[in-house]
């Protein structure tokens, strides 16, 4: 198996990418094409032992960089490593894209290139989301701030398609984001949405509110991109708050000082459960063909956790279990 | 100055709502006038020392159930306790009412007995969030699941001069909730909101992304009742989970468990700082009367400082200042 990484893609690229694709190809197994600045990514690449490693470096000579508008350099940089490795992917010399560059430009450059599958009206991005109990998957989570209740439909079919084939979750639960647990309660989209949900043949457990995403009560949380973009930065911000808080006041007494040391496994041991490099990426759903996009602030494991999920999303046939899905 | 509580509302009540009542008579010199079942009243006023207090009881004989439809009950319970303290605040027997008991009931009540502010087109639900340098203000919560620009513009100027009148925050910062920072990211909504929010005469500060919220970046936090009760259930459900994790980490191991014991201090300060019993309670703006909604879960602390934040926005002529702002 043949996977394109956008070895300048994130904040620490290419040292962690190159990274993570070394551990990738070790421990996978799978051929690793590295896109992006020859120089720099042989210099990377020098730093590592890649013998028996199946690593060809691809050169792209532009970037598009984290700040940049999405839209106007995924049309104008015409050989950027996230370009030029799309098009590996659409002319069938890879199976998978992985990239943890500007996901705007990842997902205007799909669209561009790989174009998107055949009755899927929007691509979602989605994200894996911490739970109590592990993670589900959340979606979309920006790529439309504005969206139809059909839009919402299928979202929740890739979505399903993806938690299934490539999560390993068997029949996965769909919720519905709402502002109350009753089908009668939402925005009109969000109870034009239910109706949909209801008559679609997916395990779909109805509405579910703010509380019952971290419970983990659905596999899979549906939501327009406005608000799935809320819930993940708050999530974000909220963690950082409380991080802050627990340091803060911890550090504010010796004995508690004391007692944050002592502690301090415990803290090691919630901050993996809660750790995004578990899973690495999350796919851009819709588009013709696997993308994953990892965190821009990934490090190396991360970067290889990410290339597994794009292997899975190859092995579990995940492109066309979501077109028949579709065709049904 | 008389401030109407209802006494039957809320998860405790009317324990919790009596006790509340007689502290703030105590501490703020105010008379409380308790509305519910007289009985149930009377036995709990009777385990007080109420000496020299204002607590005058009105009776009513219905209560409207925190599980109830709001608008069937407002409709139907003609005397439920919310609907007689209504009436009071309505015939201006009372400068103010608030309420633990059912927020969508209390709402629908007050819309039906107080009318809204002239020009003012929705009321909004707000509620007080905790941030990493004290509190803001978000609204809506909740009242108003699909929104229109006018209402955000709206919610934005009652909210600051509720900031400014109740909260003390002299010129207070005004943000609106979006997916980016940028004025041209977030939904049809909130790009049109954004432009009027830009001409609005207000401090506003632009856009804010979920994570701004807990930075405590913006004193008032504008978005739609859909997006405003995700945030505030999510976070609820967010801090319940990570509460959850270090208990159960903590308790894994011996040693940590040490250090959680030496650190509960730590944890007790922090629980306090995002305690909202601090705040009481938050206002239903837009309706013309000053109606502070308190938590359903609030214990006596809560119902009284609810009672305080009454008070202050009586005192600070909180409803003239909002109509005199929209009159501007």
């Amino acid at each position: 198996m043949r996977i394109v990484l956008d070895a300048m893609g994130g904040d620490h690229a290419p040292q962690v990418t190159v990274q993570g694709a070394v551990m990738a190809a070790r421990e996978y197994g799978v051929e690793v094409m590295l896109v992006g600045r020859r120089d720099e990514v042989e210099a990377e690449l020098a730093k590592h032992d890649t013998a028996g490693l199946s690593l060809p470096l691809v050169h792209a000579s532009q970037v598009i960089e984290m700040g940049e508008h999405p839209a106007a350099a995924a049309k104008t940089k015409k050989d950027s490593s996230i370009a030029v490795g799309m098009e590996l992917l659409k002319r069938g010399e890879a199976d998978a894209f992985v990239s943890a560059g500007n996901s705007g430009g990842v997902m205007a450059t799909a669209l561009f290139r790989l174009g998107r599958i055949r009755h899927i009206r929007r691509p979602a991005l989605s994200a894996i989301y911490p739970t109590i109990k592990g993670f589900c998957l959340l979606l979309d989570v920006g790529a439309n701030a504005d969206c139809k209740p059909e839009y919402l439909l299928q979202f929740a079919h890739m979505g399903s398609v993806y938690a299934e084939k490539v999560l390993g979750i068997p029949n996965p639960r769909v919720g519905l984001l709402s502002n109350g647990e009753e089908e009668t309660k939402g925005s009109i989209l969000v109870q034009e949405a239910h109706r949909l949900l209801k008559e679609s043949g997916l395990n779909f457990i109805g509405n579910v509110e703010g509380k019952d995403i971290p419970t983990g009560m659905a596999d899979v949380v549906v939501t327009d991109g406005f608000t799935g973009n809320v819930v993940i930065k708050l999530s974000e911000g909220l963690g950082g708050m409380i991080k802050s808080l627990i340091e803060e006041e911890i550090k504010a007494h010796p004995l508690t000082a004391i007692g944050g040391l002592l502690a301090k496994p415990a803290f090691g041991r919630i901050s993996r459960r809660l750790d995004y490099t578990e899973y690495g990426g999350a796919p851009l759903l819709g588009v013709d063909g696997v993308v994953i996009i990892a965190h821009g602030r990934s490090n190396a494991k991360a970067i290889k956790n990410a290339i597994r999920m794009a292997k899975r999303a190859v092995e579990g046939g995940m492109l066309t279990a979501i077109k028949e899905g579709l065709a049904d």
